[in-house]
């Protein structure tokens, strides 16, 4: 049975982990005969964002490793203990935590700090020619974690994939439903939320993405 | 297109809404051709629990629309806004927020408090026969919202069972992968997490107790 690394950054996709893209995945790695085990990095959230208002709460701080537990129901470890060589492949589900406490994308753009640990444990997957799959904005993470002109997407928002050029990837544009392969780098991305309507268009993207990464040689 | 009312408690499973169970729920409710609407009580959570640890945090306090609006992307309305009429059905996720924050059950077992908002609502989809689907420990609050000797289940837990027919019900013994259907009161129960090893168990149990409810007349 293949064995999947997947990173949470949070429980919420205005502060952490977009919680129907990382329910999916799980959903679709075991719909898909493989295994899952979570990490998060042991780090404070950059942000509380109250989520029925939107607004940011003051003087509120969260972890990010404590919070994602929440949606791996206690099942998670440290991302410091990952270690590629016990994986087949990784996985990064979106929302605002992969650009906000994986990396600072979301505030810095291409002037983004990437956490040490992500870049560690994102780059060994790479660099063993291991296949991954990056959803929604994760992307963002995935250009600095992949050489120069990797090919990836996060939809179509013009402005978005600026940004991510400019951190040296090559941005194509895709539909809710697809996903754009670098065979190559072994990299799966997909634009789920940022651009899916519903549950119905994020969930067709995102399992199309989990049965390719666990599908490529 | 059919309308479902979903409640939610929360968002983790030790304080507030099993959340795998919440987004399948929700997902396989468009699966089926339907929408849903979550609602959530605007009240403080009975615990915070840290899911990383499994114990409580002292002094802190989380409300319960507040959180649930993670589950929901911030789509979410309070539950005193919640008519009945405008819906024609009602799910209930599991997760021990159902048993903390809907009602007392999983520290008053049968003298259990209900919070008076959410039995109002309940029980004004139960008056008119209107199908609905609880999941995991919810069925404990749906022993209190129908009449004496309707049958549901909570899995195979003989105390959990014995507290819930101490409320009034039958409990059925049901696997993993069930339901079990009240077809007079329209009632369809699952175990969902208080039996489920993993995601893809979960998920057979809750969209078969999705399709069901969807399917009474």
């Amino acid at each position: 049975m293949k064995k999947v690394a997947v990173i949470l950054s949070g429980c919420g996709v205005y502060d952490g982990t977009e919680i129907h893209e990382a329910v999916i995945t799980l959903l679709a790695i075991r719909q898909n005969g493989a295994a899952y085990q979570c990490f998060a990095p042991d780090i404070p959230q950059m942000h509380v964002i109250n989520h029925l208002s939107g607004e940011p709460v003051e003087g509120e701080v969260r972890n990010v490793l404590v919070e994602s537990a929440r949606i791996a129901r206690g099942d998670i470890k440290p991302l410091a203990q990952c270690n590629a060589e016990e994986f087949d492949a990784l996985v990064v589900p979106g929302g605002f935590g992969a650009a906000k406490n994986l990396c600072t994308f979301a505030v810095d753009g291409p002037e983004s700090h990437f956490d040490a640990d992500v870049m560690r444990v994102c780059k060994a997957f790479a660099d063993a020619y291991k296949p991954a799959g990056y959803a929604c904005i994760a992307p963002a993470l995935a250009a600095a974690v992949y050489a120069d002109s990797v090919k990836l997407t996060i939809g179509t928002d013009a402005g978005t994939a600026a940004g991510i050029n400019a951190l040296g990837a090559c941005h194509i544009d895709c539909p809710v439903d697809e996903v754009v392969i670098d065979r190559e780098a072994r990299l799966v991305t997909t634009p789920a939320y940022m651009l899916a309507e519903d549950i119905l268009q994020a969930y067709k993207g995102l399992t199309k993405m989990v049965e390719t990464v666990l599908s490529l040689k």
